[in-house]
């Protein structure tokens, strides 16, 4: 899919910034001829990007000057600060004069200003962020992955949904196959909150369009993909488990390792953001600003809007009929 | 370590029981001379084992006759009942007879019939699984891979200790390094089990002999290793980890690729008792076996009990005085 995507790009956010981010745009930019760039930060580390392209590209560049920082040490609240580069790249998506955001910074930083400046969409308690890994078997989504640290069971199945909405839009699954990550498929297993969110999602009526639940799948299931195409966990567990799993990878070595994504969509709120690793690299941060490209591009946000908002209909009825 | 180790197997475990057991019990008797031998299960299965040592090693094999199983699907509290295998194994290491367990059935199973039957070590509220996995920089102790599912701060504290115990008796390390499995290195990241976790072993006289606590770690340094020997976490994300961590070497194929260990310690119960995985294979079993008879030999499980019992001492006097 191809059109004009303008992203706004955090160029103070992660452990290696701006340099990482510098770098990831520039490459972004010369893969991607109809992308314009929103960069929000200093006005002399936009002037690198800008002094590093070909003059006919220059006018895909604009620039939003800010000086304020989230740093990964700092509380997130900080990031409601309309002065950080973060607040500032999400307003800029907020008013309309982006189509999607990208920050490498501290996640709970991006996720705090997405939801002060945009809002949730109806339906949703908290926001997850998303990942898709290569499968055996075709992509896996994965979430939360650390939007938020607490296991809820209200939490996850909104979740379940936001996946599975996802995943339909995203890779084109027509009925996407939805698990609960858990630690055994028997009956009885999990903690309380995975047996609260079992019995939720067995009752049906909670999933978008096609999607169907399939049960408690295992920690396997994630990176090898088979039994479902959309893994619901906390984002404490999915944190953990995707970084074990990129561990992994580094150990077992070899030219042709698979590898897992550094960027993540923010799910839930009314808007395209998507979060990198605070440790991206350029290509990284490249590959963030595609990814958030090719949602805007499907439309993804207000398609997953639209899908929740219908299931949260439907749920309404079965309570009032 | 040489000298009579004394198991019993419990035949009856395992999703592939008894085969597989009976295939694990065969090649740890062929590898080490000085096993003994108790089979629990069935007296046709046993004979099975007996029919195909050669003459001379079938001295080293005794059998308790015993028909009850407990199902991957069955409660765990069934293992209680005495006419289960997996708790008259238990039951044979609680009165003497065997020096040490090994069950490839339901974890949960195994550690209830454990508890049940042999108690808990002094300041012990939950037991815990716990697994090497082969890091780059040495071995990683990993636990809770499964004894209990919920997050609990004193658990996870408790859990700190018996790992560090575990660590220098079984790998010889003098001053283990011990970490928090968390989202992330920064203040404030974690749920509140962990940052509740986070400052009690912050504060210190938690750790047996001369461990240190190196603060929270992250999901790349369970396989990588590197800042600490041993990683404590709850439950439910060390099983769904380690099986993530499982999935992954198996989707980087390769034949030197690195495995995953089948077969846990359980800690702190005055007993040598080792769960090999639902799954496992006769190689597995025999891993555990081969596990259960160094633990044995090295004394570990008594030298782990003095450890917390002098911690738990230490503790108190901080208390009184």
């Amino acid at each position: 899919m191809t059109g004009v995507a303008r992203i706004a790009v955090d160029l103070l956010g992660g452990d290696n910034a701006p340099a990482v981010v510098v770098d990831g745009a520039l490459r972004a930019c010369g893969a991607d001829p109809e992308l314009h760039l929103l960069l929000v930060g200093p006005h002399r580390v936009a002037d690198e990007v800008i002094a590093a392209l070909p003059a006919a590209d220059r006018r895909r560049v604009t620039v939003r000057d800010v000086a304020g920082v989230v740093g990964m040490a700092d509380p997130p609240l900080r990031a409601v600060r309309t002065d950080t580069s973060v607040r500032a790249a999400v307003g800029e998506l907020a008013e309309g004069r982006a189509d999607a955001v990208v920050s490498a910074g501290h996640s709970g930083a991006s996720v705090t200003a997405a939801v002060h400046a945009l809002g949730r969409l109806r339906g949703v308690r908290r926001p997850a962020l998303a990942v898709t890994l290569p499968g055996l078997a075709g992509p896996v989504v994965l979430l939360d992955v650390g939007a938020s640290t607490e296991a809820k069971a209200d939490v996850l199945v909104q979740h379940a949904a936001l996946g599975a909405a996802y995943a339909r839009l995203l890779h084109g699954l027509p009925a996407p196959r939805v698990g609960l990550l858990s630690n055994g498929t028997e009956p009885g297993k999990g903690d309380r909150a995975r047996r609260a969110a079992q019995t939720s999602l067995l009752a049906g009526g909670v999933l978008p369009g096609d999607a169907t639940y399939v049960g408690t799948v295992e920690g396997y299931d994630v990176p090898l993909g088979g039994p479902a195409d959309v893994i619901v966990t906390d984002g404490f567990t999915g944190n953990v488990l995707l970084k074990a799993v990129e561990g992994a990878y580094a150990l077992a070595g070899g030219a042709e390792q698979p590898t897992v994504p550094r960027a993540a969509a923010l799910l839930g709120v009314p808007g395209t953001v998507v979060v990198c690793h605070g440790k991206a690299t350029g290509a990284d941060v490249a590959s963030g600003i595609a990814l958030a490209a090719r949602l805007h591009r499907a439309g993804t946000v207000s398609s997953i809007a639209e899908t929740i908002l219908v299931a949260t209909a439907a749920d309404a009825d079965e309570v009032t009929t």
